[in-house]
């Protein structure tokens, strides 16, 4: 049996804030059989993890790109790889079944070709919407949960600043911070993302980061006795503003930079003057680099949202013709929450 | 007894590179006597340690200095304390006695009167030349040795880079990387400067920065497989071409910012994405919060000089009118090594 395959390829290398006219909607004949004994599996997908940081595999050159294995360029006119929870259609060696479903490194189209010595994980017994496993329960939240816990390393009490705070690692890395017993403010790039933040999730504070012509001044309103965890997903001014306003032996987990991805003139220049005198520590990191608590952290973090604690926040858009728009509406701040695109049925 | 006290003044704060103008020379009539059981200590001020950080406590107004205690703002018309070596001339309490070799925090005079609270310790058996514990066993050992064991934790074959690695820090900072077993390489400003680092302290290689038209080049040439510690003692452009050329999981620890000491505008702004890509971890630090290791340090230091496998470096002046000149030129790159202005003879 043969369909057509609907799939997103970039036209070029992408420089600047992703548009529209960067992307192409491109159409394939896809045989849904495979060959007996191959290596091959073709998967039905129904849910798409959009992040930002794909945006940086889209760059012609990036030093950063070339550092790491695990964020290869994405080449133009080809299938763009993401997470992705799907259906097994069919499976050369056998290892999976027709209709298992499983999460992996799949293609923003409707059905991918992969290899099972990909990354693919059966989700067996999994009691939360699958959705889940892309963002709370996946390496988003991995994000969250280890960027706060182990590079953060928080006592009960400290003061945390969470910026992009309503996005989909954010809104978990303040929550987290919450529920450990920490005083937490975060920003947003709205009022009703800042109704959110204090209404739904429970933060002791939020504010709208464009209505701030003073970022400095901005937190030390809000941090009177200073910051002693900022968990930055923006890079740029916020990050000079919270070096600005930490106390001593106060930590800095980079998370993302998504100031700088689109616009590269916009760089921090933190005060080294305060990294020396305040001893500060800036770490950059990876979930992939803490797979080792991966089981720790889906366990706690299932426990908060059985319990309700934890809340979770997707923002959902269907249709792989979406998939373009949800990507360029990440950096135009357009999502609540972790974004997904919906493919097809669960069922 | 009374003695015409010769001491060195700011006339006012100063937020610039700093020269002779800012200085006085002034003198005042004290008294060599202490009223018995009194708190009173006067030392007769043998060596003084000459430091880059002290101009930071000469500004007018600095974040930095109000978050620390123990970089309280230098007044001007008074006398400026730093940390020297003298003889006790006259003790209330009892006990210090006449001629007790002392290290504390003293003043740019040749007589200073002191509170015996304050930091002082006897000076006994002590086996090198007195000098040595204002350098290479004292706080500026102590910020090489902390700086890059604690913080860096490396491990032999890793590739370092240091600064100023003919500065007073810089040059113990990179002989215990080479005497770990790393290979190091020290940018300075002088070929005198280099052909020291590679004669004398034996660095796999040196550079002169100011012959460098593009550092990040520079530093590619250097570490054609990357840098896995930086030990940064100047910030600014170096520090940026440094971030562009760490490896994963690369260490910086952020000792000093000399570049952007007398000059806010030459701030660093790496590359963010880099230091998320990499998992960079970029660190400052004060010897003072490593006072836990102290015993350790001058064990193992001792140990590397009495077996002459570490070199000290040390650029002395003479007399306190010559204070603010040597003062001066660590901002000119006048030094080689730890600089210390000769007051008086030890016997």
């Amino acid at each position: 049996m043969e369909v057509s395959n609907r799939f997103i390829v970039i036209k070029d290398h992408i420089e600047e804030a992703p548009k529209e006219s960067h992307f192409n909607l491109k159409t394939e004949s896809l045989s849904l059989s495979v060959v007996s004994g191959s290596d091959d599996v073709i998967v039905r997908n129904l849910y798409i993890s959009i992040d930002p940081y794909q945006i940086n595999r889209m760059k012609s050159n990036s030093s950063s790109q070339k550092a790491i294995n695990f964020a290869v360029p994405i080449t133009p006119n080809q299938a763009i790889d993401g997470v992705a929870v799907g259906k097994v259609v069919a499976c050369g060696s056998g290892k999976f079944e027709k209709d298992d479903v499983v999460v992996g490194l799949f293609t923003w189209a409707e059905y991918s070709l992969v290899k099972e010595a990909s990354i693919i994980n059966k989700l067996d017994n999994f009691e939360f919407p699958l959705t889940y496993r892309l963002g709370v329960l996946g390496f988003t939240g991995l994000s969250a949960y280890a960027g706060f816990f182990e590079l953060c390393k928080p006592k009960k009490g400290e003061k945390v600043f969470v910026s992009a705070a309503s996005g989909s690692v954010g809104c978990l890395a303040a929550q987290y911070a919450k529920l450990f017993g920490c005083y937490v403010v975060g920003s947003a790039g709205s009022q009703k993302k800042v109704e959110v933040l204090k209404d739904k999730l429970g933060l002791d504070d939020a504010f709208n980061y464009k209505e701030e012509t003073d970022l400095k001044s901005a937190l030390k309103r809000y941090f009177p006795e200073g910051i002693d965890i900022y968990f930055d997903n923006v890079g740029g001014d916020m990050l000079e503003a919270a070096v600005d306003n930490m106390n001593s032996f106060g930590r800095v987990a980079v998370c993302g930079v998504i100031s700088e991805y689109t616009d590269a003139g916009k760089r921090a220049a933190p005060d080294m003057l305060n990294v020396v005198y305040k001893r500060l520590n800036i770490r950059g990191f990876l979930a992939a680099d803490f797979l080792n608590i991966f089981a720790d952290f889906v366990s706690h973090t299932s426990d908060l949202l059985r319990s309700g604690k934890l809340l979770n926040l997707e923002d959902l858009s269907y249709g792989v013709d979406n998939i373009p728009s949800s990507f360029i509406g990440l950096f135009n701040g357009d999502n609540i929450g972790k974004k997904i695109v919906k493919l097809a049925e669960d069922e």
